[in-house]
């Protein structure tokens, strides 16, 4: 059993996405991801999905360019391929997405598309799911939270989108409705950062009227001073099951953080392992948020997940806007993760397209059941690759830009970081 | 491939040990060991090493009981089932070996054999060596240092052992000859904390004479004070390569850290993964020790490289008195270890008797080829087996007591912890 790696594909695709808001500005109409194919000699296919950016997609581009040859269980070497690629095509630099996430090197988010689509090939060399391979399932069921935005009715000069406008705590209530009753989510997350602090408490306290029992979370992405967020912090004790980078950078945090009992969560201020020890040193975060995407692929989650374990922080998952491939992974390695302490957060319900053959990946009362058959146990749908590659190639959006998508519409707009 | 354990055996051994002296007492003519073995219905096995304590034997032995049926890739389920196993039959309590190292829970000690010969059964399951299935090797020789003891010629009223006496600097530099040409090691270790520590400095700066290239390392097991320690840092300064548990205790070697640039290295105030997070908030230690035999398996102590690699730590590899698998299983590990940073201890060449058929397993310039083969690459020799076992029925020994050992010889004795 030696397949070596013999042909990779990298296809960007685009997918309709609804005018969500957050700090940085709205969601263009089209989300950009790219799929990641490793063909094997021996007639294997494994599969891995990221972002799309052009930046990236060209660091993708140079990889896969060195991959032929390669075994797909050697991902310390896959690692170090990637590692030479990067530093002889792009002298080494960092990596920015979605104006919010930027991190000092790209090695971690280059790298982790190609080790989830190895870990795939090795799942069907073997015969063996992904979850497997991390070590077992310890749950058949993932849990994941409902999603909800601030939101416009539909894109300026577009049709609505059929969710309807979300810009007061009753149009969040009755998304948050549609998001219960059709996908059955067992917690709520609010996307903030939009809005007054004052307004999207009254929504949190809104959605707590409407649903007592739900864990709620919200996440202003760094919206507010350390002051506001412990104000904010203070109102929303007892009724939030964490508060989620409510101002920005470490010391913001631990300043927070020592000024309440609500815990505070991050996918801003640890986004790499490098993050870690000083996170940790000054107490900043009670729960950090992984992403398989930034943090370098499964088993590096993995290994965030140990650490969060033994330094007596909780875990929970972030999402981008993502098709099934990525929520195929996501659940592996939820599944596969016996410290996760908390629902994950996804993007799914938003888009209205997607790349996997119907049937595996369903949620029933919140919840993935962890898909069974061999690697990530998804099969790509040629016909809607090929539908969403014509239309990454038509719609002429290369880069995430919430920031100026906003600006078109309200030329006044800037970014709300630590603005209230 | 849905292979499942039908058949656990655990067989106890004892090999002849030569008279090491250590901080509590010296080795007894025979050292203990047990030899995991894990035979699944469809024909294969998967094998595993560790201590063979008679209270460890007795927790290895109920945990055999519970295994037929599990899947060898259910690594976290096989954890599970330790800890139902131990909570049952031992109400949960600790464990000790050595007379040196106590751990608050028997799970990752009782766990580790276990974990070690399900990827053994993996690997051959997969067709695949055990350093792949950790992520692949990141080298194809492990580089292993001699370990020096002081010594008597031979264990009271027995014959001599043939590596001599070895009481003074001379003697330590005699044995560091023999284990440099036999062995090829590239780096040394002198086990110390039985002399008074002028003395055993003596003998650190005898061997750095003898060798002005290799490095050193000296390792007391805390006989001394912070203070001592302090000193003893200072005047091996640029002779050591590091300075291993010169002093008991977290806070111990925090005061003697803040004191010295001698990186402060520990197999004893850091063994388990509670002991990670208080050691880094004070600075305690430089570089932590790995053992899978004690944390947890292979996938575990990768995962304590990943935490040291996070927070700055240097890696090295602590070892016991250990046969074959063991060692197979340690070159497995290090080998598929990206920030392994020192090269690793091992008792092996002071032990005459092994259970692996001779052949893959050779020392070559004191590094150790990563075996090839499926799994770890290593057969048992079950005329070896049976000759240990015998050894064991009739060695009388059935727990590590190098004090209590050192008492029958001198009354007078008792251990050296701080005493200096």
């Amino acid at each position: 059993m030696t397949s070596r790696i013999s042909r990779v594909i990298v296809t960007p695709l685009a997918f309709a996405d609804p005018p969500l808001l957050n700090v940085v500005g709205v969601h263009q109409p089209w989300a950009l991801r790219a799929i990641i194919e490793l063909h094997t000699d021996s007639g294997l296919l494994g599969l891995g999905e990221t972002y799309a950016d052009e930046t990236h997609l060209r660091r993708l581009e140079a990889v896969a360019d060195a991959l032929p040859g390669q075994d797909p269980f050697d991902l310390h070497g896959l690692r170090r391929r990637v590692i030479d690629v990067l530093g002889r095509e792009t002298g080494g630099g960092g990596a920015s997405f979605g104006g919010m996430l930027d991190v000092s090197s790209a090695v971690d988010t280059v790298y982790a598309p190609f080790e989830v689509a190895c870990l795939d090939l090795v799942g069907h060399e073997v015969g063996r799911p992904v979850s497997d391979l991390l070590g077992g399932a310890v749950r058949e069921r993932v849990p994941f939270s409902g999603y909800l935005f601030y939101k416009w009715a539909g894109h300026p000069g577009r049709p609505d989108d059929g969710w309807g406008e979300a810009l007061d705590p009753d149009g969040i209530v009755v998304q948050a409705k549609r998001m219960v009753d059709e996908w059955g989510f067992g917690a709520l997350k609010l996307k903030g950062g939009v809005l007054h602090p004052d307004l999207e408490c009254d929504a949190i306290e809104a959605l707590r009227e409407a649903y007592p029992e739900l864990p709620l979370r919200l996440d202003p992405n760094g919206a507010w001073t350390p002051d506001t967020a412990a104000a904010v912090a203070d109102r929303l004790a007892g009724v939030l099951e964490y508060l989620e980078d409510p101002t920005p950078g470490i010391e913001g945090m631990a300043y927070v953080a020592a000024r309440t009992d609500v815990p505070l969560a991050t996918n801003m201020c640890v986004i790499a392992f490098e993050h870690l020890a000083p996170a940790i040193a000054v107490d900043a975060v009670q729960i950090v948020l992984s992403d398989h995407h930034l943090w370098g692929g499964l088993r590096r989650s993995a290994l965030l997940g140990g650490i969060t374990e033994t330094f007596g922080l909780g875990l929970s998952m972030h999402s981008n806007s993502h098709l099934g491939v990525s929520l195929a992974a996501m659940v592996h390695l939820a599944a596969a993760t016996p410290h996760l302490t908390y629902a994950c957060d996804t993007h799914y319900p938003w888009k209205t397209h997607d790349v996997v053959a119907p049937g595996v990946l369903a949620f029933d009362e919140g919840e993935v059941a962890v898909p069974t058959g061999p690697g990530l146990g998804v099969e790509l749908d040629r016909d809607l690759l090929g539908e969403l590659h014509e239309d990454y190639l038509r719609c002429g959006v290369r880069r995430r830009e919430d920031t100026s998508y906003m600006r078109s519409i309200d030329p006044s707009f800037s970014p709300n970081t630590a603005r209230w």
